[in-house]
């Protein structure tokens, strides 16, 4: 697969053309617009978005930018928000048709961090209800209609896929960044958790609940990674040879041949180019992440809807009057279980990956689904969320449905630009320059 | 130290009144009122007060009532809430100059469920900036104007010691709910991490905020939390035997004579009343565990501040802005470091403590000290805090200065309940009936 033709002008990325002077603030946020206007109504990618608005924001970001130079190495760049993550300028809706038109009366703390920043509020990416569970937003997979984009960050993952917004925030509990990112075919990114300021987000299972993004490419997901806080990006050094594990993960068994072919693409390449691949030896009590995950997403979930429960079950999915009355049978014993197994894991995993650059697994079991069979699953997802590392998914591969799939990269806790600039470094090798 | 003569009609709690219908829920507000005006001036709990609003949301409540039957145990009752916990019918200011006059457009999720369970939303209680770092509160000790109420829920603690809110919320990251009720004389609770929803709270160091809450008994900090959803109250059986481990903690050599002799003469009263007490042998690596939370709640705490500090330094104390630019050195390594030392010992505390009805320890060093000093210590809440342990203060005793000393039980993650039945034995040994 070639650079989706859909991002910037040409083949080249909106936000390289903005950072580099050839286009304003005002002329990038022009270019969203019309990709909007061409794409959104087959897509359904934004819950809300102000065209007008936009414009008159990047106009005094291109005005700040000659009196004063740029705020910063995303200065003028337009940015979608998923919308569990509050904007006073646009509705927060939450997924729920319970919160139609809300306003929130702050920005979300990683929504002002990237506005003081100079970034440009394009629009709010559609999500599953609350992040989490029930309502399905109207999204459709931009590159078969049919098909899933992926969820919760649906609206995200395809925004940035259509070339709509060069950047998303969305957030992960379980797959919610990584999935959509591989389904739309686009780079995402899930940083170590705890690193992204979380006020005036929608907490769903808050223990596990991460802010990420998606973004044209690997180095637009590390200069907002950056401008987050998570420390400096430097590109990776030409030449340098990486050490990178192949890590199957006990889940393996669940890769369709898709993605088992990704992975092995992708491990290929990496040797070619003199990259260190070596086979990773399982880490016992792995196998259980997953079920624990699931445990304290929902097991939380209950927690975070009580409240919304409790004022009634009108404007409620079903799904989420279920998981509030059943929840599972999940009992307090078995959330403390599961916190527990994963709090042991969790050194032994950075034990082991401090050795490498990055782990490479896969970013989703296979190709989109079709819609009508779910949002697809976040098998190879839940234990990375559940043990906190930093993940980052590469596109330009796809499977035998023409559809793209992603690879991803793990790291080890709080090396969120290491395996950045690792995810650079494969980006090349799948994608090109 | 006899029961508070401030609480209710009497020597009876307000809430137990109400709960007999011997006072209805606009009286009990109007009962609160009386009492504010008398003791607001001297004593400065609250940051916004609405006593008309109040009056009318209970006599609403009442009508309710008469007309359908009480929605719960609580039905009526007037409530505190700290001004970090957002709600939509009073300011929620956060302590800090910046957020003046700011409107949630939402109650917070704990805030929504006592409401949807009939409590009446009273006031705000002040607080320490952000319930953090930076501005105190011009609360003053109900008991001495000279001393500290104790942070960072200063304005619930005197609220409820005062008799002016037979309950209040507040939130504990280090000791703020403990130590406030231990300076305060009032029994306070900080439940099990996370089981509380925190929608609508600011998130300070989020992986330690828990909401917590004061009250004028420990029937009703039970009764606070079985609306809260964390599990059915049962009343003490009279005549059973608890086992009780008393537990020093490593920094027992912290505590002052008040807190020692607090601690003794609870053991005291529990063995003479048939109750099992034995010393607890210290769990290695404990040493640590003040420390690990003090990382964490700082390094969080840059990351929650960085968008307040972004914004400006205008309004914002020049505590902020040290813990944003120095936050004393910590490391992600540092972070990583105590995030996984504590999930070690977090299983080896609640194994060790399934053997018991609680452990008893000390609320807090001593008694309240001077508000020139700051607002006292959280020796013996950090580590707990970290735990995620359950832990209830128990008022009734006194120390050298004739000012409160509180004392501690803690129980086992998810024995919210059965921490609280100690609590309510415990409290008929030092209050008396």
């Amino acid at each position: 697969m070639k650079r989706n033709p859909d991002f910037g002008f040409q083949s080249q990325g909106l936000w390289a053309r903005l950072a580099r002077g050839e286009v304003s603030s005002e002329q990038a946020v022009e270019h969203c617009i019309a990709r909007y206007e061409d794409r959104e109504q087959d897509v359904q990618a934004f819950a809300a978005f102000d065209a007008e608005r936009a414009l008159g924001e990047a106009r005094a970001r291109d005005r700040e930018r000659e009196l004063r130079g740029p705020r910063g190495p995303l200065h003028g760049l337009p940015f979608a928000v998923k919308d569990v993550i509050d904007t006073v300028d646009l509705p927060t809706q939450r997924g729920s048709p319970r919160y139609e038109g809300r306003r929130a009366e702050q920005d979300a703390a990683c929504v002002r961090l990237l506005r003081q920043a100079g970034c440009v509020l394009l629009g709010k990416a559609d999500t599953v209800e609350f992040a989490g569970i029930g309502r399905d937003p109207p999204t459709a997979n931009p590159h078969d209609p049919k098909r899933t984009p992926g969820g919760s960050s649906a609206g995200s993952g395809a925004a940035v896929a259509t070339g709509m917004a060069p950047m998303a925030l969305g957030t992960q509990t379980g797959g919610s960044v990584i999935r959509p990112s591989s389904f739309c075919g686009v780079a995402g990114f899930k940083p170590t958790y705890g690193r992204v300021p979380v006020q005036g987000l929608w907490l769903h299972a808050p223990s596990l609940d991460t802010v990420g993004w998606m973004a044209e490419d690997v180095e637009l997901l590390a200069r907002t990674g950056e401008t987050l806080n998570l420390g400096e990006w430097q590109a990776p050094e030409a030449g340098r040879s990486l050490r990178i594990g192949l890590y199957r993960t006990p889940y393996w068994p669940d890769a369709e041949p898709a993605s088992r072919s990704a992975v092995e693409t992708a491990a290929d390449r990496l040797a070619a180019s003199g990259h260190g691949v070596e086979e990773v030896e399982e880490i016992p009590g792995a196998e259980n992440l997953n079920e624990w995950q699931d445990v304290i997403m929902h097991g939380e979930a209950r927690i975070s809807l009580m409240a919304e429960y409790g004022a009634g079950k009108q404007g409620l999915h079903e799904d989420i009057v279920e998981e509030v009355e059943v929840n599972r049978g999940i009992t307090p014993r078995a959330m403390a279980g599961a916190y527990d197994g994963i709090g042991v894991l969790r050194p032994a995993f950075d034990q082991r990956l401090a050795d490498y650059d990055a782990w490479l697994t896969a970013s989703v079991p296979g190709e989109a689904i079709p819609r009508r069979d779910g949002n697809g699953e976040a098998t190879f997802n839940r234990l990375f969320t559940a043990l906190q590392l930093p993940c980052v998914t590469v596109p330009g591969l796809t499977g035998p449905a023409g559809l793209p799939v992603g690879v991803q990269f793990v790291g080890a806790r709080f090396a969120d630009m290491r395996v950045l600039a690792a995810g650079a470094m494969l980006e090349k090798l799948l994608v090109g320059d």
